[in-house]
């Protein structure tokens, strides 16, 4: 069952869904955090259920392939984390840069849902405009904070949310600082080529990323599951520039939701998701 | 006073301030049409005060300057009502046309205000859309079948609006019969000529409106009252084609009324209106 | 083969390949009139192969789909005469319209090809824009005259194209009169619901041409092979209004020409086009 | 004189108008950098005119009003470096940052002028689009790097700029590190009040920058010569954030030329800049 609620009604309803053995996959964020101690901080209620939490997948199967196919319960990302965390994860887990991370994102409008009737989503509002929000405390910076930190050492994030006039498409600019012995690389092309082989080995075995040196574009991903990433170093080598471009109503919602089901349910893990879904 | 009220709001209210001697120009429609019995069936109420629908003064001063300078109360037309009058006035006044008319309108979203907190008005429903709306029966159809009936034969029109991913701005496209002698006008070219001289003549001295040869765009009138019209005849002389653009919230909302207000305060009739006012 | 070369080089190259046994799409104008004596003037070169015009089937499936099925030569029409065709064909073959028809059409941009870097195509220019352009004489009308006609009496067609800010679509906005016997409809409603039918029934083995009572979106049909057709008669029951909406890249273009190759090669017609295709 | 030549062009017409006794905004980039050894690298051309590099004021009048103001020769700054020098001199002069700083800035694409008529800039191309380019050596670099040098340590900036679907406007969201002592500012937000006063300050006698607690949207700016600031401060104290928006043809570009004229012929700082110029 794929399932989207607002935030704490889920977490009451799915116990009982799990009970009566179900499989849910969870659009919303009620098991997204696997400390029940940060829901009334980020979400503004206490967790009726904690030890769910510690049961719930995460639901980006690049990172937890093997336990999305056992689990009962996934917990599907919010649209910028998935775009965030598929950038970094590759470094953070063979550790090729510092944890001090700065994620500039992107968004195009739907990502506020078809329910979100408030003055900023009219086209009159959001045409022709861009405009920073959420910070320094968006909700989805926890669940990048808690990924990321599984994968290496606790990562420091500043994570800066931008809407622009696009319906759909997420696009992530990450900023980090490449930790690669001297001795190893001598120029930094060298330092940009081993982040990018380092995202290319970590994604070999999945069909919806794909790692370029060509700098990617949102259109690209419009109506499907795919991700596109890139990298580039500075000159003097200091400083990386991750990349990172997803549907944000595709990878970033429901493609992936389908994607988690798919192994959950042991069938072909791109089943669904070779032809686009467009609307709006 | 400038005024914008929901449909019969105003109806209650102006009374009470012409009473108090107050000037008022009406953004609303209480006071476009000057038959009672018209209200029920567009607007859904009994009109109050008939007595003043005689009174007030439809609120294009290129047709009505002398009527607005002398009003206390001054009724704004309809956005639509405006781009198309504008078009078909002077053809109409001069019999140049057949009565049988059809105005194909395409207009940006803000027309609806910032109030209009509903689905389609949403940036993602709304970009990359074009629609249809609101026929066989507009709210604005009245009143261009008023006002042109007004300056020769009763017209039978057809509108149909579209909504099309703009802000601002309106398109207005009229279709009609050329009616002009045949010994006349021997060439389609001719007939063209005749047309676009007979609007030239008729806003010799309305320093808004410009009339030209080359086909016009919305973007020539973003943020001003400005309205730009041109005409074309098809090779058989049949079929005029005549088209008219202005800001929905200039020429067609806000412009138009400090335009009447100056006029009724005897102040210069483009007081207030050289520099542009663009928000959203 | 599917092709798409500037007007006048395929009418040279496509004899060729026909000699050499092959099967042509041409997605440009070469073959779409079967009046040699109108490239003169339409197109400005003189037809080199004048029997391949009569031999030429138009490439609208949903009118000629047998003569599709056994042709050599396909004549993909261009993208706003699908449009208008679809929604007049029934009613001309019926007999229920008049032959005086306006079409009002509203496109998207992509239209122009990735190839038309002009100065109306950027972005600066046609974002926030709508304009008319390409009239009284625009070069898909022969063809829309050209396939009315052979279904009834002779239409008089007057075709205003205008470019609307979206990537993608086609609006049609047809305008006639409906030619019905009093005696036959008492009422308005009834004249809609007869012309409703009358396509209803003319599409009832098509799967790619959707007929109904509801306004369409261009949006519906993003990356499809689909048509919406709708009406609405006016409350006089003397003027119809019928709506058509396609993707111009889509049933508008490439989509149609696999449609039509799908025919010509005796697989299922809708073969490769449930899928979406998405670009730009 | 306002001039806007490629790069290359008006070093060489430059000195021959000044010899002619005339005074000169250069909309180019061939007097920003004050170095003549940074043209090769950075415009591949060997400045002819080395002397006039040092002599010309750089033309952002919060920066260099009297230098300005006497000034024969004045080079107005890209786009980007306006933005984001406006949001990061006061910090850089009061020594409120440390030097490493990152810039991620959007802009619209009227930025690349009329006559630039390549591909990334189609409306179908460019709509529904978000990308990066120009990067990691994007030619505003060098003269962010050197006025914000002039103005306090030596800065390392990694600047990235990206292209997102609006006409106007330029977003730069700058990251920095808080260089306050902690015996001075216990809590952020006492360290987010300090940045945003040491900015009030720097602009207290600037007529066209704002300062506010308020997340800045580039629509504001629109057909105007404002810029809108703000600042944000991360919980831990540890990272602000400032913002800055601008028109990119008005402050960008011609607005700020118009100012500097302004304050070169010593009339009226905001003379000609009060009204809207929206184009397109």
């Amino acid at each position: 069952m794929l399932l989207a609620l607002p935030a704490g009604k889920s977490a009451v309803l799915i116990p009982q869904l799990l009970d009566a053995g179900m499989k849910v996959v969870d659009g919303g964020p009620d098991f997204r955090l696997h400390e029940a101690s940060a829901y009334p901080r980020w979400y503004k209620f206490e967790h009726p259920a904690p030890a769910l939490l510690k049961e719930a997948a995460f639901g980006i199967p690049e990172l937890h392939r093997d336990e999305i196919s056992k689990a009962r319960l996934v917990a599907q990302p919010g649209c910028y984390a998935t775009a965030a965390i598929l950038a970094l994860a590759p470094l953070a887990k063979a550790g090729l840069i510092e944890p001090e991370i700065i994620i500039d994102a992107k968004s195009g409008l739907s990502g506020a849902g078809r329910t979100a009737l408030s003055l900023p989503y009219l086209f009159s509002e959001a045409a022709e405009d861009v405009s920073a929000y959420g910070f320094p405390a968006h909700r989805h910076l926890p669940e990048i904070e808690q990924e990321l930190g599984l994968l290496g050492a606790a990562p420091e994030i500043t994570f800066v949310p931008h809407l622009v006039p696009t319906i759909r498409g997420i696009f992530a600019t990450a900023y980090a600082k490449p930790r690669v012995p001297s001795s190893q690389f001598s120029v930094p092309s060298q330092t940009e080529e081993a982040i990018l082989q380092c995202m290319r080995d970590f994604y070999a075995d999945s069909p919806f990323v794909h790692v370029s040196e060509n700098l990617p574009h949102t259109k690209w991903t419009s109506g499907t599951n795919h991700a596109f990433l890139s990298a580039r170093v500075t000159p003097d080598g200091k400083r990386a520039v991750l990349l990172s471009v997803i549907d944000n109503l595709g990878k970033g919602l429901s493609g992936q939701m389908v994607q988690c089901m798919n192994l959950m349910f042991g069938v072909e893990e791109s089943g669904g998701l070779e032809a686009r879904a467009v609307y709006p």
